[in-house]
């Protein structure tokens, strides 16, 4: 019964068969081989048009790079309070924009508020050197809370960028996640509605290794490829990547195991909702549940063998969180079971 | 007939099934899962004493992050002038040391002249701001140009960095090659030498994608885990790299990889000294060849479909180049054969 | 009639004649002269104890570098939300430590609450790299809120840092009008309530340009002077900021200028007060006053000729401003006189 | 008899009465104040076109931000080997460019010589992301061997930037010296030769401190006055500055000062042609002086008072020095007397 991260999970067997059958002969490093040029048209595919993809090693790398892409001294970016960009990344942005400060905004359950946005960016003054200059916003969809924004969420964001002439980031950690809770396309979900740069994950939805930095703007690509490298992030053998990703979209093997992680924490949510002892903290719309446990009933799911995090409630939570009570975070993945979620459902009724 | 690279090779087999045979079940994330645990200690055992080792996702992270270690500001590390780490990695030294310089010192066929590197650093008087100062040595093993370090020159360049009381890292991307042309042992081509720090790579010999630092002053530790995340350089699904390593040292499965792309390389250089349209440019020692050829030959391998780089000549370089002639870089791997080498052999002889 | 800063005045007559007066005769540069040392010296006398000296060429350097000098990758540094080095300084601290992240603490009028800060540190769990790690905690003095901390109030904030192990910097800009306000010693406020280096601003106080930082942990001093140098902020004619430091300290003129402002201000608050379309904000404590204004007033007085800046209230200020009003600032210095004060009183009436 | 260096002289009477002049009354703070806005019009005049003009603090800062305007990832800036960037600078250009590198070109007596910079430049495939990209060139004028470079060598030089699309920066430390040797116009000696920013120095000229960076590039000003600011070196009472430079122009005396300090490096030139126990490195053309000088008469000097630096053989001195010789660095300014000269010409005769 694991639900401390998607990221416990190993790789779907699809991806790792897909590594083996693409280990042997002989392809053009960094890239340029005739699997990564297949995969680059792939992606093309599903977001209905031409892209440029880079592949690199983690989701910091994506987010970070993405975002120094758009880098200008005294630059600030914006991003949610809780967004892992700010929060679970050790000040990456930071370190590899050059010194360039993120600016955080609040807004319920993980999205940030548009009307707040627009007032953020709007403090600074245009020319002023003091005050440092807007770069650029980024999202994270599925959010750090589980939840998503809705495409009219993500119009009312891109409206405010455009304002401000700012290019919009999505940090696609979950993206897959998100577009099957959504059921709308990866097209819709990103350059449709104003989003200019996309962090494309793959690892935590059943790959080993495979994110992948989506430009829709592809005239920074060149630009892009001297970020990559100087930030240690280009791989010799880029194949590797590249089968994963194969595997990832064959058949739809990517929105599947999404589909289903999201079914598991839709079930485990319904288990919650009739449990005596825990509650939703707010509902979840993709494939993290937070919930509120008595603590006793949490020690008793960790004696059992349940493996979950304790969580920090999010700053601006407005619920209530009893003396005697947790924030419990969980979360589910392509390899969860409705064994391992009835189970742990049972463990905390 | 692919000698462009030994990264235009695949993973071993052995290497590829290992990822296939962990990718199921559950383990802690970010490095501390079990596996993880078990190949440290693998290392520990390799290297005959106790280590800490970092997976980080390339060459040119493991060199830039190891030095960074390091880093005092206005620091100066001390390089050949033909390594990875200035002509090959695009500044990534410079950029994620937050600005120190690597400044180039001579020698011939790859490997720093210990006098010479004595000379460079005594030139920085200590204490006088205005020139910088050293914080490191950096050699690689096996050398940019296919030659070796023999243990009485890893001593000599370690005796000069002991008299300025300097660290010493080893770029070990292909460490195992240097290993079996020595015919030596990790411990004694490393920390028994002097090295302090080492970028272990596997990938050129068979791995995907396994690229460790492996520091003996385990006092660091913790700051290198920061600088490895903030970095992003931590890869959440870390038992996708152990794996690939826990294949790699076992039966000794990289020691015979790496002897095998010597001995090809071997045979190869004596291809090259039967042919009368080539020649060799110096002795190799490890899986690089460097032959000068005449670029008749050249373009008839090419267009016979051999693949391999028509090469900047090293600046320095004594020997003569024709007007008509190249010179060409050779690399072997675990996966080049006999046939292979004989069919080059045949085509430029 | 200007109020609009304490740096649109220029220098006090005995600052300019002691850089008249040193200007013939040969010294060693940067810092190696007699003079400097003289001025180090007299650093010494005026903190009561051995100290290190840094001349810098801005407010903006000294901050930055101050906490550069305890920087640690992943470094999160904290300061009050309306501090001058996180709204002011165009990002200079996260560009010159290399990308360290300022995390800001609320409190009112302008100082950082002890037990939020206890809090906002108490969050960062020691060892987790995910979330980066606390290097330092800065405040300012006088406040940007023309406030001053109590000593009592240092004392809490230092408290707090060394509970979590931290130094503490102070931001001196208006190091004098605090210390004039308070009525204690420059050693009182500073090292002897737990302050580890400072920022000492001469520059807004009657200099033309002398700010310094002073290292009360002298172990820490050649570290800096590569800090300095590396950030090209080492003056080779040295001696002309030490002229000003010269002048500044004799005879008490930096306490004289420092108490003329502060009884300046004083007099316009007792103005404001006796106004019925003005009212102060909040009671100044040093040299800047802050008040709320009706606009008619405002702009009265802008056409009357008073220079003073229309002021964005501070996050989280719980007065209240009319849809009709505005928040000023109006900042004294070495050179406003009772004309200026009683002149600008009478147009806000 | 203080032949150290022009950085240690103080500042010119001009200068200094300037300075006290403008001591009282109200300016606008940051380089918005009328005295700023004369002095910036003067340099249009200096120069005869429009520019952009900023005051900085250190040479060191103008050197590296103004190269630092033009960087990009991966960025290499090319400079002789023995320039002030390089040697001096403590690796401010590739700390305050976010990890950009030098790349050193030799070049006899103090300059880049254009064909060996046409070569290093042309190493640099376009696109090839693993050895990073040019981003400018810089020169020093004088030299740091106290030579200029022709008119026709400035040409040559940026001959070679524009065949390459890059940038060209003057390091004009020395920028009066070098046009009172050349008897040419400052247009002429920079953008009528190719020079795109300029480094124009004034402290070791009769200046306290007074340094500029000139955009002759009007379109990035905005984005230099980031740069600026981001690396704390914006002043707030920005009129000191001006208020030098405004005496440095009037009435021609920053060009008598140079010829002034040129002469005296002539006659002292001449004395050591005269001289049995010293000759000249090479012919100066500024105001430093490079003479081999037996080590019992330096001594013998020293023993006397006279104040001048042993100095390190610049590499690839083709010159002779024996044993029992040294070179020695000798360099007037505008404080230098002929009786100095005199008196120091007769210790070493």
């Amino acid at each position: 019964m694991h639900f401390s991260s998607d990221n416990w999970a190993g790789a779907h067997p699809r991806v790792a068969e897909s590594l083996l059958r693409h280990a042997s002969g002989y392809e053009r490093a960094y890239g340029a081989g005739e699997l990564d040029k297949a995969v680059a048209q792939k992606f093309a595919e599903v977001f209905e048009r031409e892209v440029e993809v880079f592949f690199v090693a983690t989701g910091t790398a994506a987010n970070t790079l993405a975002l120094t892409l758009y880098n200008r001294p005294g630059g600030i970016a914006f991003c949610h309070r809780e967004a892992h960009v700010v929060e679970d990344e050790c000040g990456a942005f930071e370190y590899l924009s050059g010194g360039s400060r993120l600016h955080t905004v609040d807004g319920a359950e993980g999205r940030i508020a548009a009307d707040r946005l627009d007032r953020a960016i709007g403090r600074f003054v245009p020319h002023v050197v003091h005050s440092g200059r807007p770069i650029a916003v980024t999202i994270t969809q599925a959010t750090e809370a589980g939840t998503v924004y809705s495409l009219d969420q993500i119009s009312a964001i891109s409206a405010v960028t455009r304002k401000y002439g700012l290019p919009l980031h999505m940090d696609g950690a979950r993206f897959a996640n998100a577009l099957a809770s959504l059921g709308t396309t990866p097209a819709e979900m990103t350059w449709k509605r104003g989003v200019d740069i996309l962090s494309f994950g793959g690892t935590k939805n059943g790959c080993w290794c495979a994110e992948a930095v989506v430009l829709f703007d592809r005239s920074r690509a060149e630009e892009f490829s001297f970020l990559r490298k100087r930030g240690a992030q280009l791989f010799s053998k880029s194949r590797f990547i590249a089968a994963q990703f194969d595997a990832y979209f064959a058949d739809g093997l990517w929105l599947e195991t999404a589909a289903h992680a999201n079914r598991m924490a839709a079930r485990l949510a319904d288990g919650i909702r009739a449990s005596r002892t825990a509650r939703l903290a707010w509902n979840p719309q993709a494939n993290e549940v937070f919930a509120i446990v008595s603590k006793a009933t949490m020690h008793k799911a960790f004696d059992a063998g349940a493996s979950f995090y304790d969580w920090h409630p999010p700053q601006g939570f407005a619920g209530e969180i009893g003396a005697d009570e947790a924030m419990c975070r969980l979360v589910t993945s392509f390899a969860t079971t409705e064994e391992d979620v009835d189970g742990l459902a049972e463990l905390i009724a």
